[in-house]
């Protein structure tokens, strides 16, 4: 019998399901291996108001239809936000996520600087709340160097905020693995990409459009030190995929956009890497465990059968094209049980 | 009436012609501007045998009909060429090209290891019969290190050969543009397009195709140093656009080829980014002075009339996308006159 693997309630800590027809086509991708995952508010229109978050909610969950699975909503950062909207927002969110302008898909009405004093006023709120605040960590700046030299404002909020959970979403850089250590309050998710890849893969050889991504793709030695925590599900660090949906056209055509695809591939492809390192009793922390302690969360129960067996990746998902497409992969999910 | 530029006889001292049907669909770009240029050896076949550079300098020839303009031509470098098979060479040749194996287009002949012992025989000879040695100088390594960890090679190489000329070919880095202080037989060529953008233009907002070349555009501060030496025509650089055109179709799709096509829009974007340095009175020397002094060429004698006046360049020229393609540039070229 081939062997099998069994993940309790895998956890996406961080997850693009687009809206409209990109939704329709691919949340039931996440919501059949996951039992949950943080949903990102960056909509064409950024999910910004109570009544926004909840429609958006519904409509996510009409899309998913039978499957059991629970989108964590998320807000989109302003810092107008106060106290009172937070509140009579908390029942509806598990977090609030934060685009410096510009940086990213759907993020031009993102913060633009991070003064302190600008920021306070909802960063308590949020402490006090217990409100955990997800940062995309980039500056402007060059393209290699654009995490790293956002480290100084993750540190800066962390000492400011030291009640605040401030989650580093999909690190990419050895500089913000090092900062977890320096500040009690700093978590941070790695998607499956960045444990895979460096930018040798995207532009090292031919261009490769489909692990063309934001944060790119950075250094060997980055990679070194993104595996070493989550290969030992270090306790402050997630699976979240970024898995992000486009258009294959729009992958595939001059001036592509950023983002690589990899719901329908992610548990399976973690499995392979884990093992391939002797770290597969780790798995389940770095996928559910760590991510139920950090944000405080009672996950659905679900039971993901893993076979280890031979698979050859679909080459598009309704139009959407996954990382591996067309290639064999060593795992596949064998059954998923509610429960 | 518009200001004028006049530019003696511009060399392209790096140029890819290619062969077959793309060699007549661009060749005369090329040869409308430039009096003469290096051209590279790495044709699907390498070029290495007298017969080889004789034959392709004749269907170059063919493909630039009625131009004036001098096809200087290259040997694919390979380390038992000998002293007798060099010398009835030479009046055929104006340098070697080495690359290193698998490194770019059409290189998988090329050097592997840069073992002196094993190179001796052929450096010697050549610095012997005074040929110039043209290197791509890049090992295997991460994209955006290559370059630099070439150096120490470079260094080699002129330490162990002090009378061969050898020319770092399309520098990218801050790294090679020191090298070239420490040793005076080293020189180098710098394109137009690393004068110009960084990995920040291919990869920092929406990936863009035809800004991927090899070596891959670097860091601000690499440009930066190219800069400062091209704008001051430093005596040991000279201008090698390393044009090079893929059909449209392959760099618009999945794995898509390195290389950028400039020959149309070279010099005349060479214009307008000296002066907006204000460094107009040194192109001359960076297009032709310079090139002429190291290779020790009496280039044909022709003058490009160059007039500040927008130009919206082509969208393609037989298929083949050119930098700025549909964008409007500064100069154009208002005449070519043969003299």
């Amino acid at each position: 019998m081939p062997q099998q693997l069994l993940l309790h309630s895998p956890l996406d800590m961080h997850l693009h399901l687009r809206d409209g027809e990109m939704l329709q086509k691919i949340a039931k991708e996440s919501a059949y291996s996951f039992c949950g995952a943080i949903v990102m508010p960056n909509l064409t229109t950024p999910v910004t108001t109570k009544e926004a978050v909840i429609a958006y909610k519904e409509r996510i969950k009409e899309a998913i239809g039978e499957e059991k699975f629970e989108p964590y909503m998320t807000l989109f950062f302003k810092s107008d936000f106060d106290r009172t909207f937070l509140e009579s927002l908390k029942a509806h969110i598990t977090a609030i996520k934060l685009y410096p302008a510009g940086i990213t898909t759907n993020s031009f009405g993102g913060v633009s600087g991070f003064d302190i004093q600008t920021l306070q006023k909802t960063l308590q709120a949020m402490s006090d709340l217990e409100i955990p605040l997800c940062i995309h960590g980039e500056t402007n700046g060059f393209v290699m160097d654009r995490e790293a030299e956002f480290v100084p404002i993750y540190e800066r909020l962390a000492t400011a905020f030291p009640k605040l959970k401030i989650i580093m979403e999909h690190i990419t850089t050895k500089a913000s693995v090092e900062a977890l250590e320096r500040h009690e309050n700093l978590y941070a998710t790695i998607t499956l990409h960045h444990l895979l890849i460096t930018l040798d893969d995207v532009a090292g050889g031919l261009l490769r459009p489909h692990l063309f991504c934001k944060p790119i793709a950075k250094h060997p030695k980055d990679r070194e030190a993104l595996l070493d925590v989550a290969l030992k599900a270090h306790p402050k660090v997630m699976f979240g995929s970024d898995s992000a949906p486009h258009p294959k056209e729009a992958k595939e055509t001059c001036g592509c956009a950023a983002g690589i695809f990899t719901a329908p591939i992610a548990l399976q492809m973690l499995a392979e890497l884990f093992e391939k390192h002797g770290s597969l009793e780790k798995l389940g922390d770095f996928v559910s465990g760590n991510a139920k302690r950090i944000y405080s969360i009672t996950p659905l129960s679900k039971t993901v059968v893993l076979e280890k067996s031979p698979f050859r990746v679909r080459e598009h998902y309704n139009g959407v094209v996954p990382m591996f497409a067309n290639e064999t992969i060593a795992y596949i999910i064998k059954e998923v049980i509610n429960g």
